[in-house]
């Protein structure tokens, strides 16, 4: 046997969004690939799961290396269905994106994205998620592709290790000044609603805002993309705080 | 003034569900309370939230030191409208529960209950989840009484460190062999999806599954519970892998 890595594929802008093509045109480069991604945009659903629908999923296209399907349920959803229902191997890795938006510091806990890898980490598979800082839907993805080539060749050879997987978020730029390993930047969400009048009546909330960064750190994702550095954040499923954990003992319980 | 601790709180099933209620019963002996929790079940919905609709805020009843707010939106989204259009002073605290059902483990990433309590303490206040291993909807909350006034007492003392909250889980069980202070246990879905047939035709599919303990030490928050002890995991919003971080200096990116 001398198969090919397979490679799974998901996002939170649905199968069909820029961002996905562009990423599955370069994955199929290091082996086959099987999307299941929304069928409908599900940004900031996060590690989101349906519990109270079923969902459903629909085979769109199938090619030599490349098969794509549809799913009604969330990022997370569309990971653990491909595994359960579609993928004929295990695969080698799970990948999200490339998405149309920033998934850096507190930004990654919302992300579909990320739902997509650390579900993909959950099942110990090596994950990693990339995004672009920018919201088109016809954004220019193509600057992307070298680093995108280094991370997954690098993955495909070291792997990852157990419970650990990468956040990679690129500046929207034509061309960068590096790529750096960074840490979550310190940051949080202002001005976060407007209040519309519905055309009935009654006020309806708009969640929007602005995201504050509370960190000058270089190493600090967002501030690194703010330094046109494409900044790559090592990410793990376990986020218990092993310093309160130690500050605990002494707390009277 | 010698005003009152704020004490926000919201969960994941919904403002009319049992749990929030014996929740609300006794953080009363210890503040004010304002309560704007989802208008219906919303579990699983992690960190999601809600940016292509907007959401509808509504007062369900007010009264001295207890004001309550059903929101359309997701578990993070009760905390983001509370903090910038209901709460009349800055909360002492953020507390999430009693959420109806476990989210020790990695569970605590699907879990809304947990997504309000991230979402707490992204805005820099301490913040608490609380959940029983039961999916009763008229569980018993009572046993955990005790053990809730300890910890909002030490937390409201206290504080807790910036980025930092903490995730309690009770045994379904009138008593307890104590209280521990935990990692998040090592664990996996497995057998996770159903499919049904559509009355027209069609295949559906239902997310249900078990979840395999892949952990045997007794600090890991599942097994605590497991061997009938309380379970606080300390948890922290930046889940950086600062191990990885230190490795990937050798990569070749």
């Amino acid at each position: 046997m001398n198969e090919r890595p397979l490679i799974l594929v998901s996002n939170d802008d649905g199968y069909q969004a820029k961002g996905i093509n562009c990423l599955v045109s370069v994955l199929r480069e290091f082996g086959d690939v099987v999307v299941v991604a929304p069928h409908i945009g599900r940004s900031g659903k996060g590690c989101g799961i349906t519990s109270e629908v079923p969902v459903k999923l629909t085979k769109i296209s199938s090619e030599e290396g490349l098969e794509i399907y549809s799913c009604t349920g969330t990022p997370c959803d569309c990971v653990k269905i491909a595994c359960h229902a579609v993928v004929p191997r295990r695969p080698s890795l799970v990948v999200g994106g490339i998405n149309h938006g920033d998934n850096s510091a507190v930004n990654a806990h919302y992300s579909g994205t990320m739902g997509v890898v650390l579900e993909g980490c959950m099942k110990g598979i090596p994950s990693i998620a990339f995004s672009l800082c920018s919201h088109d839907a016809d954004a220019d993805f193509t600057p992307t592709y070298d680093v995108i080539r280094k991370v997954v060749a690098q993955v495909l050879e070291r792997g990852l290790p157990a419970g650990s997987c990468l956040n990679v978020n690129f500046p929207n730029s034509p061309s960068y000044a590096g790529v750096r390993v960074c840490r979550q930047a310190a940051g949080t969400w202002v001005n976060e609603w407007e209040a519309h009048i519905h055309p009935r009546g009654g006020e309806w909330w708009w969640l929007t805002g602005e995201f504050a960064v509370e960190d000058k750190d270089p190493q600090a994702d967002r501030v690194a993309l703010d330094s046109n550095y494409v900044a790559i954040t090592p990410t793990t499923i376990d986020f218990t705080d092993y310093r309160l954990l130690k500050e605990m003992q002494e707390w009277e319980l």
